[in-house]
């Protein structure tokens, strides 16, 4: 593509030369920029499988009770999350960990708190049939499914067969949570240039969260969810939590403890926080991890400024039509969610 | 406004004379359009408050736990309900009746089963409190949405005050369950005119229905929800549940076994049926009314038939975008599910 060299000489000036005065460079700007990329927008490839993908999240059919859906731990309305410390599964049993924000997901490197699904594909199969979260086989859910006139349509459609699969259930739910990004927030707009989209308090929490190493784990475009790391490196974290993380996967004794870092986009929207939602706010959040995992003390007025960095990372959450499902066949099995 | 002559003279006459031939009246339709009305599209007044009222229905904060909203029992997402027996509500207590469609609730004559809520505002109250249900004292739900930014400022600009009361965040949730009609079901369609909107199957089901004498209780717009009549006039109503109907409003033993007759707007979706969730099917739940209400067997051909009618009364569910909730502030109070 050609550029006229008025315009390109324009272009290149950038846009301080319009109002005849040139903005110093960001130098934090320009090093954040090296290891936090912005959120972009999501690109839909599939619109028909997102489409279906949107109703099976919203589906409480897929739940051994006929009232828990992804969406009632993984809350769209809310953070992607539930807001409880654990959450709350079949039969009201309470959950080991605390819910990961489903915002931004496709952006981790692997899946769950000690990262045992290697995609949000793998990770859709596994509370749906686990016996404390949905509590539902996976041959039952297909089995409702595919009783469902509607539901029997669409995959057809889109899968080409009349045979519903759960690698088709759980490839659509990856599909659809795929464009649950939320990209332009403040933070973002920041980095791409625009002064003016934090204050002077903000930029200086992000200083020192940059300068202090929180920036080592939280870091990508997800500020986070790309490494494994030992929660309490300097001192010993204490919970009560039976989640011992990685080395449940690895049946490792030198894994205990290592939690994939989460992201800390919409942070603001993903209280209470820690695997093991234990702390209630970012204020008791920020003061841990400096003393747990940098062996710093942060005073008062760098927590209050790192919070305040914190909440220019909430970004647009996306927008969407809530679903319409199909009606229950004939020959749906029903829930008997007392028994 | 005036009307050019020919135009009303070729309005006087009709459509059939522009295509050369005069339909034949409907002797049925006609009977029909004496005692049933079609649903009309909802007129929105106050477009804020039913966006206020749409956030406070799918609010799970409004619940002890933190995860029951309004839509838990009443799923915009099926069909105004659960689809349950009879609903899961706080610490995973059943509820005693089968949660009914919030679809066209607005034109019932009172609320609730046994009519123990004169309109939408009073029933919106109930559930939130109900230890059973959501669990959640007035004072504190109210205190909750008091401690959160984004709700205060929408109240106030609604409701003039910094304070928020119970009755607004009722009148605001019936402000949107107001909006929560189906009209166009393809029965309206033919009651308005169209031919062909039903088939000849499922207007010889109407007839039978009419006929039965079905239509003694379910009519009005919403084909029932317009009077308290006992199950089991013929014959006694067996069922395990403990509820008694309007005598627990009355304090009257004459009033047992009375409830509000439901709406069959939607009876497709509303699955299972009567006050305690007992029929499955609407095969089965014709087959009873016919034989407890009429004393009448239906044969299994009638049967059909008037499931097929059934079938044409499910309208078009409100389209809507998923509500964004405002998040928690410092000090709202956290929900503690398994205290």
């Amino acid at each position: 593509m050609k550029i006229k060299p008025l315009a390109a000489a324009l272009a290149a000036l950038g846009v301080g030369v319009c109002f005849g005065v040139q903005a110093a460079p960001d130098e934090l700007r320009e090093k954040a920029k090296v290891i936090i990329q912005p959120i972009e927008p999501a690109k839909i490839d599939h619109p028909a499988k997102v489409d279906l993908g949107r109703q099976l999240f919203f589906e409480p059919r897929l739940s051994m009770s006929g009232i828990i859906s992804c969406n009632t731990c993984h809350n769209l309305s809310l953070g992607g999350v539930d807001n409880l410390k654990t959450s709350i599964g079949h039969k009201w049993q309470p959950g080991p960990v605390n819910a990961p924000t489903v915002f931004n997901a496709s952006l981790n490197f692997v899946q769950f708190w000690d990262g045992r699904a290697a995609n949000l594909q793998e990770q859709a199969a596994g509370p749906i049939q686990n016996p404390i979260e949905m509590g539902m086989p996976h041959t039952l859910a297909v089995a409702v499914l595919q009783s469902i006139p509607g539901y029997v349509d669409e995959f057809k459609k889109i899968y080409g067969t009349d045979q519903i699969a759960i690698e088709q259930v759980t490839d659509a739910i990856a599909e659809f949570e795929k464009t649950l990004v939320t990209p332009n927030s403040r933070f973002d707009k920041w980095l791409k240039g625009d002064d003016k989209a934090i204050t002077a308090e903000e930029r200086e929490g992000f200083r020192i969260f940059y300068d202090s190493g929180c920036i080592a784990c939280h870091n990508g475009p997800n500020l986070g969810g790309n490494s494994f790391q030992k929660i309490g490196v300097v001192e010993p974290y204490k919970s009560t939590s039976p989640a011992e993380g990685r080395a449940a996967v690895t049946k490792k004794d030198e894994d205990r403890w290592y939690f994939k870092v989460p992201t800390l986009r919409n942070v603001e929207l993903t209280y209470p926080y820690f695997h093991d939602g234990q702390a209630k706010t970012l204020e008791e959040a920020v003061t841990l991890m400096g003393r747990l995992q940098l062996g710093r003390t942060f005073t008062d007025d760098e927590v209050k400024k790192v919070v305040a960095f914190l909440h220019t990372l909430t970004g647009e959450r996306p927008q969407m039509p809530l679903p319409l499902l199909p009606p229950s066949g004939p020959n749906t099995p029903r829930p008997d969610p007392f028994k």
